[in-house]
């Protein structure tokens, strides 16, 4: 039997507001609804997972900080600050963990200060545009990829 | 008589400081004068006021999401988060709500890195260089777009 | 009684056009109601305005050299010349009036072109985005800023 | 029968010279036998015309606006104007009517900053290059657009 | 009775689906037709006409090289190649033929990517955006440019 | 029972060296067990399966217009054509399928040059990084998508 | 004796202000002064001068047109033109005559968006900084070019 | 004896890890250890130091905010925030007080969007790449500053 | 008597044209010319030739491929896809092979968008500007590196 | 009578070679020329004149520094180092001394490399492309300016 | 005791005029005082120094490669050559010693053009803005560097 | 038998420590070596041979200058100076004597700022990244060029 992996789920701003506002860019279904999806496919993997949603860059790096040590991968969808914060980048790069860069809709086919991300530069791979599935399919390439 | 329109007033990083630091950029007004200027001026519009000040754009962000259902209208001064804040931005977008953005000094005629704001795309209008009265000019038209 | 002030108030090219095409941009407000709005809130402020519409950047140039000697501020909306014309920057300039840029669309939400003002740079503020009612707002502004 | 459509031609800055100066450019024709030659054609296809040069961006633009109401559509040939106005832009988008862009030289192999126009992006097309004649089948486009 | 020339007309990737697809971006006509149309109107003209369809640059490469010696002028809609094929152009430019270039839709008006050809450098003249009539245009101009 | 989706897989340059070149950047899998996987997971989904690799440009935009009528999506891998081929856009554009575009290695955290995809303008969604397990979530993702 | 050259003095927007505004900038003398001193300068060179100052890109493009035939040389000064005008260039090229471009103030050692000149690439030559005498010079330098 | 000079240390996102991470770029020192360094290194120069590390720039905008009136001097390692926060450097600014920057690594030779700081801008000077002891000669240098 | 040595020489589109088209650019030699030179010089080196010339960018990445086990170096001609293909680029990677890169005339001499080259960096040298013989020098060259 | 004024006058790189190579581009006229026929006008103007050329950058520099105590101005010619010495900039900027630049042909319509000087923004004036005579008037201006 | 290590300290153009010009951006200090300063601290380190100063890019590349085998580190103020050589680099490169680039003023609020660093790349780290003890601090650096 | 051709071969900065520093870079073979094997070359070419390395800019540009009347053609590898020079370009220019420009690594395969070379604009051809080979290839090509 495997090893129970951990995975630490980090939501950037505006996250929250999933499947309330904006549906036609980011769809209907709530980050509670994404979070219950990802903790279903994580029993069925056998690992471990925690979700942290939070507005503040400051919150999201403390969080990232101390996922050293406690978990195994981390799946990130960094929101806004995707395109614009080298310290959410640098706590990433500093866990050493890796990590898989999830974002709902497709950010490259919108606007062009979209297209540019400081946390690719450190993931493990990025998924753009394929809704809440993309979590899903983020987890399961992260798990697989810790399981090798 | 007119339906009560409620407006939430939001002011960005270091906006607390004015009226003691850097007059000759920002002015001898404090942001207390503003607030209460804004506040007599929302009372002979007929109007409700909250006023917001923060150094984090977390709470920025907070609150700018809880504006909504509450709030018809946002007045804002994003000060140094104008030009680096995508997710204060997503925030704004997603309430929906309209906006006008306010600059107390006329950041088209200072360092080149003020030129750029991430907040005109999604607002109504922008004021810029018109000091403190920036701010009530801003709710008049807001108030006004509302009222149409 | 406070002096009376005189403010010249400078239409670029097509302002002529105001409300008989793309009202979806520009509104369906006519330049020759904003200018009678203008006056009326002139009067209100006890301050004299003389109006000006042109297609014509050389005319534009002229008017404005003229305003020296003959006014206390600028109330203009360059238009289209907002982006191009260096020359009537100068012209500004050269009064060395105290001015207020006024566009009625959000310049800074339409093409890439248009979020680049020669104007700004000399002008002591800018309003764009607020229809019709940011002509007021910078006369207000403009008056205010004199008056001090 | 088809209806008898009116359009408007518009030569900008300099055309006037055609003929008579850097003909290894521009070619031997002379304005005034293009006009002729769009006359002829015009007559051909059972519709009017009215040609107007001008070295006057104001004129231009003057010209443009009234063309609303009195024509169906504009052959432009805005020459060095192609490059800086936005003016003339606003102007042509604000009648609203079709236009064909023509350029007697070929733009696109010139100087690098006659590779950009202004006005392409508010045209049904553009032809370039191809002398004199360019204008004739910016007509009958023009023309087979409208009766489309 | 003037000399019998050949044109050979050439379309790049995807014009082959048209009439088909996009019918909102490139219209309702066929390729078929195109071609059809330019026969008769080369009948016309008492001209010759080959046409050439393919979507692979090599084979675009292969038939422009093969048309000196038979051909006399080159009618090409790049396509998707405008913008990226540096090996088209030398092609093109080995052949030493005058060439028209044509797109259907006014690639100026589109994506920032399409505003760039590298085939215009090295052309007689372009036409953008006059839908199926541009080839038949670029043809009259070709042929009127050979028999000068 | 779901409808039976049909889905083409697409390959382009030099994936057809998978596994036997360059592991370190593309891994050990070959593009036969890719395909392999991918065919017992499209099983597993009740869906059908059709998997092309070629080194020829035109080959993959022959085959994608194929697309429309026989497929119901498509999962594409445009290796090295993703940052060059605008035709190959034109073409999946043109066949108006949903895609999902992938690519085995993180090319947002591999050279400047690779950072920009003509594809992701166009496309679904983007799975870049994950390996050849990439290819099986794109076809999830495309799946569900369709069944939607 | 020397032929009688003449020599066109063209003055663009806002110069007409010299010696009144801004003299900081552009110092103390008016442009009578310079046209007067230019005159006595010319009779010394036994050459015939005509001024021209006007705030219209329109007139100077009108009056440089006339130059041919009229004239042996221009000497200009663009000013706020110098940076935005492709159509004055390209009547000044028209022309065909040598022309000696000048500027009051070091346009070099100012805003960035003065560094470049349209009118430079025709010019013999550009004088720059060198106040009222920069015209004195130009004058010398363009009779010495001519009667070489 | 000298006066009691006060300084502010103030540590950016992520430098709370020193010591434990990453320590082929930044070292084997712990945070703990330079503030103890500095602490001596202050009670040598007879200056009292205060230290503080957030990962939130809201903090560390109070914090920098609070420093007016309490502080002489700052040295400040901005870390990730140095290359993103328009924010933090107007608090800076809006203290007046001299600061020093210090970064660990020698920012630039490493990634390009590195090279650039927004707070060079509003700093004394800059100590880059000199390990745990560019805190100690930045502290000498500031006090060196303040004392003259 | 050292090894025989196996070098494959690789020629990009229009190559097939060397000798009959634009002498004045690429020299009057014909492709067979410098293949068989190459021969020759193959013999004297003691090493074994093989000559390949396409316009198809497919078929030379598909004989790229085919080289690795059959080829100890290549000698590429890449003509325009020099600046175009990432996937000729990928391909020669792939390979491992070392390979020098050779142009007749000299690319950094003629257009800007020449100057680029995807190739230059997975190559060992390159050769511009030195005729039909930089193609002996860089088979010496391949050779003697291949030999140490 | 006017005090004796002294200038230094400064040739860079390459212009020793002047009337013998490349009198396209820079005339037939010898340094030993320019000087005799500069001190010739400096005699009239009761000035002392000094000239000093050399290829080397460190010698012009060490010449300039010289000049402060024995100079009143400096008329330099920077050749190449126009467009790439900081080091020289600094050095005369140290200097304080007013200063004319000259170029002999007209930079500023040559390669796009030579439109930008380092000298520039700390020189009174520049002329560029009056050939030899630019130096008297250089000169002229110099002594002008100095004895305001 | 440690052993008595050997640093060049080398000084680029311009640096010889300290102390006598350009107080306000330099500083009062000469070069002689620093040097002195130097050697005392130098001293208190128990390590040797030898001083140079040029205005020649050719001997501070003469004297850097001369530096391998006779010293141990190396202090250098590239002055108005940090921003242009190449050379320099490449010399610094090959010593292969660590160094520590200094700069008086803080040459990242000055002008653009300074901005860049072409040494900084190969250095240990950089010191800006802090003055003549800006020199101190890193020949304190650079002996504890060298002393681990 | 040929006439006896004489070049001039010129070693720029830092060449002159080849062989001992960074091999892994540059290769172990000496300056010395070089020159030796480019003689024994030129005595079978019968050709004469001059050989010339300096770290100084003006030491270049003066022997470069000398090579006219003296030297057929130049075979140099400018090394640093390749990027920032136009002094050196000049120079080289002036001479109007054939000159190939060798690199002993690949420049093109190294970092952004070594991609630019000043001296191909100007060259006949460039051979970079071939080693010591590389000059005795530049030096047979430009036998070849010259006795053509």
């Amino acid at each position: 039997m495997p090893e129970s992996l951990r995975i630490l789920v980090v939501h950037g701003p505006n996250l929250n507001l999933l499947g309330s506002r904006e549906p036609e860019v980011y769809g209907p279904t709530t980050l509670a609804q994404i979070d219950s999806d990802l903790s279903a496919r994580a029993a069925e993997l056998g690992c471990e997972l925690e979700c942290f949603q939070t507005n503040h860059e400051g919150l999201l790096i403390d969080r990232v900080q101390q996922a050293l040590g406690s978990f195994d991968g981390i799946l990130i969808n960094p929101a806004g600050l995707t395109h614009t914060s080298v310290a959410l980048r640098d706590a990433l790069a500093a866990t050493g963990l890796p990590l898989v860069e999830v974002h709902l809709s497709n950010v490259f086919a919108r606007e062009e200060f979209r297209h540019h991300s400081y946390i690719s530069g450190v993931a493990l791979g990025v998924i753009s545009g394929l809704g809440p599935r993309g979590y899903r399919l983020g987890l399961d390439a992260l798990v697989e990829h810790l399981r090798r």
